[in-house]
Order: structure tokens, then C-alpha cells, then sequence
């Protein structure tokens, strides 16, 4: 074990030069002839040229007759004409080929019916009216497509009509992506399972490297688990490069990386080992056998940023294929987000639009979170320059989901409830465009971003300990002179969450200050912490002679978790979260949980969604279904303020 | 044949609505399992909860040593600890398992290495420092994806990370498009045909439909060509309804549109027949055993419009994705466009970026064409209120390419020739990302062009008959007081282009008055029309006896095409021209042709990427080649104003 040297370190720039002009890109590719009818979306390998043309004969542009023009010259309303059907005229429907003999067509509009063989016109038809020319639209042997060209449908469909059966284009680049190292197990091998092995993780990585890579145009497969020893992943390497793979090794650790610098090193050469960028930093760039390799860093959100900074640009400029151009907006930050010297940092943020800003607010910025990827609606990049940005300047975010996406997102910030799960399915389900963003910060931290005008509205449970009210006292204090809307959500039910069957016999809160008890505390400002508080001052308990009191998780799932994993022997929390884990509860108080609206979001399309869905039946239905929740007062408003 | 009466037209508004409204859009799919490696671009039928937690297991979340908190306490730079690796400290890789008794990670960094078995410490570690908990990411039953919702290749991650190998998702939508009509062949079958049999068009509209289709997430299989009899047609839309398929009828012809309304209204029910749009109005929107049946229009740009306005928001909004927000921009007509009162219409427009203005050029607007879709950068809307658009005001055009495309875009009006296709055709070969747009208008037409900046460069060949010099005292003329740069492209021959084998013993152009002789003509303004005239003039001609010199195209190819189809037995234009059709030529001239570039644009990236390739070995090889060409002086700059 030793700290990780990273010998070839570039900036983000360096790095993506240094790899990108080592290979020829657009010559990388050979072209392969494949039927056109397979053709979209393929990029062309060398100039197409029609090999008819299109029309192929002079056809009826309406419908009507096709005349010879000079045998109507002459005919006026005044001296209208009579024309013989299938001699002077024939009836022709558009698309049709003209007759022999004729060279227009009048339209069945401009006609007089006399009798079953006899039309009357009362005006001439000049040459070529209403015909559609050989050649008019393709001309046989002109370029239909040049090379180096993304082939669409309509393209597809001017190849067809001008004969072209077959194209060359460039093949797709194959991509093997090796997941690698010791304590991976594959997902499908737990089927059935209730947990992974003890100390095993499920290898999800490469299947989303898989996925991306697939998008981005290439044939993707992937390795089954490499265990992490340098021999069985020699000899991968080496196979999969000599067999005209690109790869993708996917190491799930410091180990497994730096293997495959040792390796590239050994087997070809190293080009960049750690770029200055987080996550990614990790990221392992270089050639074998004239193959590209890169090492991708272990974590997903480091391995998905690596990726896209150079196998992305990679395989799209080697097919030809236009980088994609994301959207950008102006956010705001909704805090204060610090950054080192030196390192450029992506921050995954959610987006909604409050009132007249676009709001920004930062995700856990741990690079092994796969939800901080999968509940990113954009990304704030932070360059090397600089040391952070702050909540007063509109930074530039690039989106991940539809401009439409974000204005229909509903920001929720302030304590933590499983109801807003429930909340979060209906509102997909009635309006798949809509989403909604929900941020854990507590309840008095939901006030406060409320009160900067960073959420549409905030989950609160603040107990005033002098009346027995809940929240209308807090509002007045943290919001003087916002004019809200109090809506309760349930009731619900706190107390001690414990492990199932109570193995060390617990009795209620007068116990956590047992010696031999570990207790796990919810952070400071959140409603559940104030109602501990008060409870234990009501018991006359020093919070000091708790064991873990000064312990804090942000969720009540946090708090079950811990007793799950047997890292506390008690924690407070509600009811839902016991049950989803099948821990054991004892009840200390019902509570209210209410919404706190500002009134100028209150009228508002999205707020509105959201409000008939707390009021139907199906909501209070699957709130009741999760157990702990009273849902006497759901949706009604309470005096307030 | 009658005239087609639409008893059931509307707006596409209300064609829209009258047809999207009909289905119980959210409810029509319903929904399958599969598995989650196969989900990503799938919609989640059903919500998804984790099954796992992610972590299962306390983690070591850097590389170092594992400890117990507790006997780390008091550990400073004065007092260090010294601690026994196996006994008080274990060695750890990010990402491993906690040994059981441990609490904490001291990262590697901050490790003094005694001895093999001993370690020392400067300062306390608390309690879970560096430590990933079970759960920090994911707790087992909490909601992962709501439902309605694509799945990403992120989440596909997140899914199998929580143990879900399997996710209910939406069915995608069954398609069938059915080409109809008698007059249409399949495009398999001219393999190795020089040209359709007379009157037949081979069928790709369906093709077409069938890729945009599939790029909207359905399953779209094609029926063979079905001919245009209500018996044949009618047994085909019974079996696909009644084997779940949605039907997309792509008839060929007004006659196969009746068939297609008729047969609704006999099978189901006719919702719509007529949409006051341009092109698309033969749209035909009904229901058969309650599944969507339309009738597309025969025209391909029709088709299209039709099939985007109806079968798109249908099939996305069946599967919950959402439908796409094109980007917009703000352009300049190149010139006026009037428009129908009472029609809405889509004109397709190519785009570029001409000095400071984006300049939008009108592609015909015939609904035959397919090069106007294949040509398009995107297309802007003539509501039908509205007579039409002019020059002076910037309108809003929908993009049909990417924003970076349309800046890069090379914008060339003015007199056609062939040598614009090799152009063309390297430019994307060095630069895949730019685009030459041409527009054939004649050399005067181009020059107007560049008045009025609509263009980055003309291609010019207008003879001085005064001096025999070409374009330098039109420039003067026409483009007063603006600095350009005159470039030669080529030498090239002019003469008559006439039937292969000369069967009418044409001997030269003192010829083309001969009464059975027909010709076909070039526009004025074209510079082979000011050719003509003054060799006319030379050999004492009279126009009016020339048949056919009334009759104009805009091409050198439409010239040769009327040759070659017999509706001419002579025109003007390039050598190039007959050579590409196999025709047979008489000299007449040899002229100059070439480029008028501003001064403004010369220094611009775009041109000088131009000319680059102009200069280049490889285009004056492929122009020599084409035949007729002389490239002594291409690239070379003229003298000029």
C-alpha cells in the first residue's frame, strides 16, 4: 500500500489533447457496404451519387388531363374548346405518367363535363403546366450525399428513390468495457438473494459506461468481472485489443487502476495517468496495439465524467458524428459551493425555476454516489481558476434534462418525509412532464431556503415547545413579511427506531442513556431533533449523557439505516422508516407535518398539481399503505400567520 | 375521377386535437417486464423501489488504515500513537469492507510507517471519518424511479446496484405502414436495372416513415406495397388492427387517400379528413377495431409534415417521453414568401450565418420533392392568418440541424455548376461539421444575392459582350461600392447538349432554328443564357425563331434532362452536364467561371476552408475528371474593380 504518484498528470485540456491527436480519427474507421434500407443514423464512408432520376418520367403534378398544350391554344371562356376523352384528352391522376403525345395536364377544377367522352376547357394549358419533370427533383449521376455524412430517414429515402441500394459507411468502432476487481459480484448472480455477500458489491458500472457508450454510435460489449490480479487482466487487455476492440477497462478501485497503467506501460504506452478534474481524477489514458485504453476511474460519477470527456469526443469524431452541443442556462446557486485551486470540479446540480430565477442546488458531491448522476437535472463546471462560487452571481449550467423539464420542476427543500416519495410517483404519473426536487435540509433549513427564495415550498414539523403549536411561530420568526400558505400533509407518528426484536431491551426514550446503548441523533435545526430535545428536558435527560447524541444523520432512512447496520442501537425517528426496514418502533409522539407555501408560488401551475394530488384518495391511500400516517387534516389549510 | 371533396377538414389544431384527444393516451400501453440491463430509453410502468441498500456494507471511502475511533483519541504531533497493523489498524482500499471493530479510516497521507507491523499517528480520528455507510446512497425500499419515467443509463446503474434486475416497462407501440398504390415498385426489385419500368416510381415514402418511426421509440414493421383496390387494402387494415398494430397508410396517390377514408368510415370511424396545411393537407385521421389509423398524404414532404404533426405526438405521448423542443432562431427570408390565407404553412429553408444576420433560403416548395426535406437546416411556419413573409423581418425558424451546423454553413447563390458537388463533398470530407448550401439562381441572381447580403460567395460567368471580359463590369454594375475578391474556379466548355448518337444531325448552333428541332433554354439573368444571346447575335439569329426559346430552366442538369427524355432535342450548358447523362455534345465556347467573394467574407473561416480545398491537388483532380473543365487558374485571385 502506498499513496498513489500520479507520473502523468494534465489538466482536463492537456489531457483530452494529448489523447485525441494521438489517433488519426477520421481515418480510423473503415467503411463497410451495407443495405440502404439500414442506413440511418449510419455516417457515410464516401460520396453518394444518384443512379436514377427522380421523377423517372414526366407525371401529372394534379389531377385531371393531360393534354398536348398546343392543341388548346386558343380556348377562352368566350370560345371555350370541347376535347375528345382518349383522343385530345386522357384522365390522369397526380403521379401518373403522362401519355404519349401530351405535355400538360389541366386540372379536373378547370373542367366541364358534357357527356362521358366529352370535356369543355376555356383556357389554354402552356407547356409543361402541371407536370412534374424527369429530373426534377434528383438528377441521375448527381451527388446525392457527400462523404462523411450522418444519414437521416429523408436521406434514407432520397437513396431509395434514386436507386441506390447499398452505401458505404463507416463501420461502428467496437468498445469493450472489462469491469474489474475482487470484490465485484455480477447483479444476475443475486437473484433471489437478500443482500450481496458480505464485503461484495454489485457491479453496475460497466453497464452504465455500456449504455452511454452504445448512445454515442458504437457497438458496445462488456467483459464478465476481471478479478484484480495483473496476469487476468494481461491477457484481457490483450485479446480484446488485438480483436479490434477499443477498451474500456472499469476498475473498481486504486488497486485495479493502477494495474492498468502498470499494464498500458508494459503492453503499450501510457499517455496520461490523473487528470486534474473531480471527480475523474483517476482516469488512466493510453494505447495498446494501437488500440486506445482507458483506464476509468472506479467510482461512478468520476467514471461516467471521465468517459465523457474522452471516450465520447472519441468514438464521435472517429465516426464522423457531431458532438453534442447541451444546452446551457444561467442558474443561481442556491448556496455557497467552495472548490480547490488547482482542479476543475463538475457539481451535479437540480433545477426549477422560482419565481423569476432559475435556481441551482448542488447534489453530494461524493463521486460514489450513483444517484447524485441519476437525480442531476444539470452540471456547473468550476475551473481550475477558481475558488468557488457563491449564491449572489448566475453561474452557466449545462442541462441533463429538457429546458421544458426544469421549468416543470417542483423545488421542495426542508425536512425529510417518505410521503414525498409517494408524492414524487403520482405527480410522474398524472403529468410525466413534471418532476419534483426535494433537497433534506431540515425543516427550519426549509424555512430559510424559502426565505432566499431558493424552493416553491418546504416539509416542516417545528414544534413550539410553549404552546404544543407546530411551524406558525417559526414562520413569523424566519419569514417576517412573506405571506404564506400552511398546508398539513399528515400526521405521523416519531419515536425510537430499534432493532428488530428489541435485542437489547428497550424500553422508551428514559433509556438512551443507558451506558451500554449507542444512540444516533438527527442534525441540529430538523423538527425531529427540536422534539427530542423537548422531550428529553420534559424526562429531565442530559442530552450529554447520551452516547451518540452529538452522532447526526439528515433523514430518518439515515437513522433506520444505522440501526439496520447495527451502528446504533436507537435512533429517532418515524414509523415509515421503521417499518420499511422491518425494524422494531416504539412510539413517543404523533406529530403534525405540514407544507409551508409562500402565496406567491401558491396560485402557480405546478403548486396547483401538486395540491390536487394530496387531496385525492389515491395519495392518502398510499400514504396509509406505508403505515404510521394520520391523513385527517391532508390538504386542508391552517390559520396561520 | 371527381373532385376530392373533404368533408371532414380542419385545422391542424383542431385535427390535433380531435385526433390526439380520441385515445386514453396514459392507459393505451400497457406494461411488460424486462430486464434492467435491457431498460435503458424504456419508460417505467410501475414504480421502482430499491431492493438493496447501496452500500450494503461500511466501506472504507479511501485508502488507508481501518481503526477504532476510540483508540485514536489523544493522538497529536506531540503525543503521536503508535499503532499494530492486524491488531489496531488494517489495511484498507477505498472501497473495501470495515473489518469488523472498526469505525473509522485514516487515510494513507497521514500514516508515519515505523515498521512492517507498526504505524504511527498524529491526530484522533473521529468516529465514521472517511467511512461510506451502508445506505449513504441508496436505502433498501426507497422509491429509485417513479413511474412514467425514462430510464436512463445512469439509472439502469442505479437500478442493478440496488439489486433490481427486472423493472415492469411500458410496452412500445406496434407501427405498420402500408404503401399503397399501382403504380409503385419495390426498390429490391431494380436491382441492377438502369432505370424503373416506364410509369412505375419505386416506393421509399414508406422507408422514410418507417425510421421516424422507430426513432420514436415504437416497433414499426412495413407491409409490402399493397395495390390501390379497397378489397386489397381493406383486409390489410383488418388484419394489422386486429393484431395490435397502430396503422400508418402511405398512399401513393389521391386515389389511394379516398380509399383509405372510405375504408375507415366503413371499418371504424373517420375523425378527420382534410388539414388546412401545407404541405399535408390529404391527411386522412380515423379508427378501426380502437386503434389509430391515419392516412398519409403521397407526397413525401407531405407524408412527412403529416406523419410529425399526428404520429409523433401520438406515439410519444402513448409511451410517456417527451416530445422533443426543437431549437429556434431568429432568421432573415432571403426573399419574399407569400403564403395562402386559410393554410398554415411549413416552408423548408436552408440556413446560414451571412456578417452579422442569419439568412433563411426558401427550398421549393413543391411536396414531391425530397431533396427540399434532405436540404433543409429547418423550416419555418406561415400561420393561416397571415399572407406571407418579407425580407425585412427576421422570423422565427424551427431548426431542423443543430445550432453549430447553421453556423457553419457556407451560403452559395448564384449560377450553377457541377464542380459545387466536389466542393461540397470535400469540404465534409476535412470539415464534418460545415456544410455548403447552394442555391441556383443564375449568375445575376447571385450577384443580387451578395447585394443584398444573403450570401457568403456568388458563382459568376457573365460575359462582357463589349469587351469579352467576364463578371469584372457587372460586379461594377451590380455590386457598387462593396469590395470583393474575384477568384477563378475553372475554365469550362459551353455548348449544345443533344441527344446521344445526334439523331437529328444537328451540325452546331446555326442549327437551332431549324423548324423540327425543339430547345429548351436557360433563365435570363443566367450567364449561358447572355452567352447564347450574343452568339446569336454573332451568327445573326432571330430568337423567335428558335422553338422552344421561351422555355426556361435553372440548371445545366435540367437542361441535359430534357435532352435525354426527348422533350428537347437541344440545349445550352456545360460539357459536364451531357458527359454525367451519357449525352452527346457541340462546342460552342470556352468561358470563365468564377467565385465573387466580399471582402468581408474572404478573411471568414468558412471561405478560406473554401478555398484551401480549392487550391487543393485532390478537388482540381476529381474536376478534371468530371470533363470539360480547365483548372489553370483555379484559385487564382483576378484583378478586379
Amino acid at each position: 500500500m502506498s499513496r498513489r504518484i500520479y507520473l502523468k498528470m494534465k489538466t482536463l485540456l492537456e489531457a483530452q489533447e494529448t489523447f485525441l491527436r494521438r489517433w488519426d480519427l477520421e481515418r480510423m474507421l473503415s467503411g463497410e457496404t451495407i443495405p440502404t434500407l439500414e442506413s440511418a443514423g449510419r455516417v457515410t464512408a464516401a460520396p453518394v451519387f444518384a443512379r436514377f432520376s427522380v421523377p423517372t418520367f414526366h407525371g401529372a403534378a394534379m389531377d385531371g388531363i393531360a393534354v398536348r398544350a398546343e392543341g388548346t391554344f386558343g380556348s377562352t371562356p368566350e370560345s371555350p374548346r370541347r376535347l375528345t376523352v382518349e383522343r385530345d384528352a386522357h384522365w390522369v391522376n397526380t403521379g401518373q405518367a403522362l401519355p404519349p403525345g401530351t405535355d400538360a395536364v389541366i386540372m379536373v377544377e378547370h373542367l366541364h363535363q358534357i357527356d362521358e367522352a366529352t370535356l369543355e376547357i376555356q383556357a389554354a394549358a402552356f407547356p409543361w403546366q402541371h407536370v412534374r419533370k424527369v429530373g426534377e427533383d434528383i438528377v441521375a449521376t448527381e451527388l446525392l450525399l457527400p462523404q462523411n455524412h450522418l444519414i437521416t430517414p429523408y436521406e434514407l429515402g432520397a437513396l431509395l428513390g434514386a436507386g441506390v441500394l447499398e452505401v458505404e459507411v463507416k463501420r461502428r468502432p467496437r468498445v469493450l468495457v472489462i469491469p474489474t476487481g475482487n470484490e465485484l459480484v455480477e447483479a444476475e448472480s443475486l437473484r433471489g438473494a437478500d443482500a450481496p455477500p458480505a464485503g461484495r458489491v454489485v457491479e453496475f458500472n460497466s453497464w452504465v459506461l455500456v449504455n452511454l457508450i452504445r448512445q454515442w454510435g458504437a457497438i458496445c460489449d462488456r467483459h464478465p468481472i476481471v478479478p484484480d490480479r495483473p496476469e487476468a487482466l494481461r491477457r484481457v487487455l490483450l485479446q480484446a485489443t488485438a480483436g479490434d476492440y477499443h477498451v474500456v477497462n472499469a476498475g473498481s478501485s486504486a488497486g485495479s487502476e493502477d494495474h492498468t497503467a502498470d499494464l498500458i506501460e508494459e503492453l503499450g504506452e501510457l499517455l496520461v495517468h490523473g487528470v486534474a478534474i473531480m471527480p475523474g481524477k483517476p482516469t488512466v489514458l493510453g494505447e495498446i496495439g494501437g488500440k486506445p485504453v482507458v483506464g476509468n476511474p472506479g467510482y461512478p460519477v468520476s467514471a461516467v465524467i471521465s468517459l465523457e470527456q474522452f471516450v465520447r469526443p472519441l468514438l464521435l469524431r472517429m465516426q464522423g458524428l457531431p458532438e453534442p452541443e447541451p444546452e446551457q442556462v444561467e442558474a443561481y446557486p442556491s448556496q455557497k459551493v467552495p472548490s480547490k485551486l488547482g482542479v476543475e470540479e463538475f457539481i451535479r446540480v437540480n433545477l426549477g425555476r422560482v419565481g423569476e430565477r432559475l435556481m441551482a442546488t448542488p447534489l453530494p458531491r461524493g463521486a460514489g454516489s450513483i444517484t447524485s448522476l441519476t437525480r442531476a437535472a444539470g452540471f456547473l463546471r468550476i475551473p481550475d481558476t477558481v475558488e468557488g462560487v457563491t449564491e449572489e452571481k448566475p453561474q452557466r449550467v449545462t442541462l441533463l434534462i429538457s429546458r421544458k423539464g426544469v421549468e416543470r420542476t417542483l423545488v421542495v427543500v426542508g425536512s425529510h418525509d417518505i410521503t414525498l416519495d409517494v408524492m414524487a410517483n403520482l405527480l410522474k404519473k398524472y403529468d410525466p412532464e413534471m418532476a419534483l426536487a426535494s433537497t433534506n435540509v431540515g425543516s427550519l433549513g426549509g424555512l430559510l431556503a424559502l426565505r432566499k427564495g431558493n424552493a416553491h415550498l418546504a416539509g416542516s414539523h417545528l414544534l413550539d415547545t410553549e404552546t404544543g403549536d407546530y411551524n406558525t411561530s417559526y414562520i413569523r420568526r424566519y419569514l417576517p413579511g412573506v405571506e404564506v400558505k400552511l398546508m398539513n400533509l399528515v400526521y405521523r407518528e416519531q419515536g425510537l427506531i430499534i432493532a428488530r426484536g428489541n435485542p437489547r431491551g428497550i424500553t422508551g426514550l428514559g433509556d438512551i442513556t443507558r451506558p451500554d446503548l449507542s444512540f444516533v441523533n438527527r442534525q441540529a435545526g430538523s423538527g425531529t431533533r427540536i422534539l427530542l430535545d423537548w422531550r428529553l428536558k420534559q424526562l429531565g435527560l442530559d442530552p450529554r449523557s447520551i452516547s451518540g447524541y452529538e452522532r447526526e444523520e439528515y433523514t430518518h432512512m439515515a437513522v433506520a439505516v444505522d440501526v439496520l447496520s447495527g451502528t446504533a442501537d436507537a435512533g429517532m425517528g418515524i414509523y415509515a422508516a421503521a417499518q420499511a426496514l422491518g425494524l422494531d418502533f416504539l412510539p413517543v409522539i404523533t406529530e403534525r407535518y405540514d407544507l409551508v407555501i409562500p402565496a406567491v408560488h401558491f396560485e402557480g401551475p405546478l403548486v396547483q398539481t401538486l395540491l390536487r394530488i394530496i387531496s385525492s384518495d389515491e395519495f392518502k391511500n398510499q400514504v396509509m399503505a406505508l403505515g404510521g400516517y394520520d391523513v385527517r387534516e391532508t390538504g386542508t389549510l391552517i390559520p396561520c400567520c
